[in-house]
């Protein structure tokens, strides 16, 4: 198993120099291509899905999980969709980022090239392979996918179709492979692989996190768990930031960028605390709430040490009210997790000592941490969230998935 | 041990948060004034330096090794102007590298931030503890340092200078600290410091690497070697190839940015081997050639399938003849080390192909593998050179010591 894994590796740098040199239009061309292929392929895919499905039922999968799993028609057309969409793109291979020249002459730019060889391990929704195959070959890269053991008949022949499109127009279709297994011995040659794989992205819960810090050689760029905070200042309007508690909790749970924890300035919480409590109730959102909060709102649940920091993905919010400012940012450098951050306040001086004092990867004033995502932020599509602050911090869009080289031109200068 | 490594990792994630709020100013001091430090304290520092000195002496390191650790008047004059020279740069953080609205009215920017906490391990010469240091510094950053065991005194006499500058001024002396001891388990300490590092940045050679890509949790952005290659192309200004390859090699051998293979397209071998041989045998440069270079060099050693991909950092140099830029181009990616190379070439296009297949940091058109440098492209300062592809790759200046958050600011804004 570690000699195949090592042979994809070799295979996928192999590709990545063809991915490199291929023109937008090649690319786009591709993409628009393997939509079509998805979408003629329907009921081959459907097939497919139908095994994981029944393998899940006999595994007796949450409701939640066997959905996530499932490709129905309207899951297909969106993922044929969203290759469309990131042919739309604009291609970030070659753009000069900046030049300038130097006093000898020297003519310096800084030229985005592909990172090479990506390997993504994520876990249930197949979708993901599709999605993420389309983002590195649009950025000129080969990709390694390494999905989860529940989806592995989908994915293996969501991977085909792909290839098969790749195969057609003649280019190396191993710029696009699925790993045919999922055992963990496979899963550990692949993250050695530091000769031929550039970068490893791990999608998934802190398990996974934990077992790529221990086992990677190749580096690492984690899209790991969002415990994210809404702060209602003294200053904040109340109106608005019960709207965006709501919507930052309840609109959708369980994603990394909902919110886990409300901190709540003590001057406006008993203003603010019991509305929003009855509203957040009647989504039902369980409250978990500190001394002060159980005051306000006694059908809050006592929250422990435990709560702070935990990230939920459920309708549980944390609820803690604070001091100030000061300690709010405290709270949150303390048990956060880098992701995203908001503040609601009409007192501009406040929102800049919030947003100049955290290092979140989404630092928010006045809005749903749920637009932390590379869509609603403009980046077009994204591969997932880094909670790494190295190479890319937050949504990695096209761009993330490049790095830049130094291209010099000169007429014969040599260093003296 | 492993308890003091993370009291020190702690406490320099406490200090990171107060280096990171820092003005432009209160930095630009604190460097001039640690410059001061270090011409008032030279005849302290000298003293420390001659005990790892007479340590050197007693191991019997080599002469070129006792040099590097030798601080002269002109190194530490050397080390407190570099001070000031960062002082000089601009700012990086808070920088706003880009920003725009979204048809919601959402105020989208991204940021420079500092990267938080940066380990650094390196070797021999004692002036990276300054160099290292104080651009760590100027970009908001906190630093744990740890030098090689062959400069101990002279690294924690200088880390104890630098913070005296820090606490004269009230500032958390945390900002700035050198590990005590250079055993390798408290190496294997500071490396598993997920919580309080952010980045760890090895300088030295392949068993460090090897080592830091065993034990290391922290993601690490590799400085490591430098197989750089000057390709002769056909249409090349043979005088400039001469002067460019006599530049890249011999100009200082011993650094990573010097070349290390000459590759001479066939048809102009003949007229430029031979007169490049014997002005390259003048500087004392052996030549490790394969049979086509040593038909025209009949001087020249045969060169082993070892000799490409080595690393000499001394007076040889490989030299191979190839039928073709591509076989140029297949040689680099074989055996290259993605560090620098260099075409010399009249032929606009050819120069192209180089530049667009390879994907090393530094790509260079008729100039000296040598400029591969922040200093000589222009970054003001570097902290090395990044051989890894992702965050920063090639030189890293202030710039690549920060990584980027989004600031998002509305008007109550949710998702719907």
């Amino acid at each position: 198993m570690s000699m195949q894994i090592t042979k994809i590796a070799q295979q996928a740098r192999k590709a990545s120099r063809v991915a490199a040199t291929l023109s937008p239009s090649q690319k786009n061309e591709l993409l628009r291509a393997m939509a079509d292929q998805l979408l003629e392929q329907k009921t081959a895919i459907q097939k497919a899905n139908q095994k994981d499905l029944k393998q899940a039922e006999k595994k007796k999968l949450s409701v939640a999980m066997i959905d996530r799993l499932r490709l129905t028609d309207k899951v297909i057309a969106e993922m044929a969709q969203g290759l469309r969409e990131v042919a739309e793109l604009p291609d970030p291979v070659g753009q000069v980022v900046t030049q300038w020249t130097r006093p000898n002459g020297l003519q310096v730019s800084r030229v985005r090239i592909p990172l090479g060889v990506i390997g993504i391990i994520y876990e249930s929704r197949p979708n993901v392979t599709v999605d993420a195959a389309g983002l590195c070959l649009k950025s000129g890269n080969a990709v390694v996918l390494r999905g989860g053991s529940e989806a592995i008949h989908s994915n293996l022949l969501l991977g085909k179709l792909l290839r098969k499109v790749l195969e057609a127009s003649k280019f190396d279709p191993h710029m696009i492979q699925v790993i045919p297994t999922t055992d963990r011995e496979a899963m550990k040659a692949l993250v050695q692989q530091v000769k031929y794989i550039d970068l490893m992205i791990p999608r998934g819960g802190s398990q996974l996190m934990e077992w790529m810090m221990k086992h990677s050689k190749v580096p690492v760029v984690k899209h790991d768990k969002g415990v994210c905070h809404v702060y209602v200042d003294e200053a904040a309007d109340l109106k608005m930031a019960e709207e965006i508690i709501l919507n930052a909790k309840a609109q959708r749970p369980g994603v990394c960028n909902a919110a886990e924890t409300l901190l709540v300035h003590e001057r406006i919480a008993p203003n603010f605390l019991p509305q929003a409590a009855k509203r957040l109730m009647e989504r039902g959102i369980e409250l978990r709430g500190d001394p002060l909060t159980k005051k306000l709102v006694p059908q809050a649940k006592k929250a422990t040490e435990q709560d702070w920091g935990t990230e939920y993905l459920d309708l549980i919010l944390a609820v803690r009210v604070v001091p100030n400012l000061e300690a709010a940012i405290a709270h949150i450098q303390k048990y956060g997790s880098l992701h995203t951050e908001t503040i609601v306040t009409e007192d501009t001086a406040h929102a800049e000592i919030f947003i100049n004092r955290l290092d979140s990867s989404g630092v928010f004033w006045n809005c749903s941490t749920r637009f932390n995502d590379g869509g609603q932020l403009g980046l077009g599509a994204e591969i997932g969230i880094s909670t790494t602050k190295i190479h890319a911090f937050g949504p990695m869009g096209l761009e993330e998935l490049t790095t830049m080289k130094f291209v010099v031109k000169g007429n014969g200068q040599v260093r003296t």
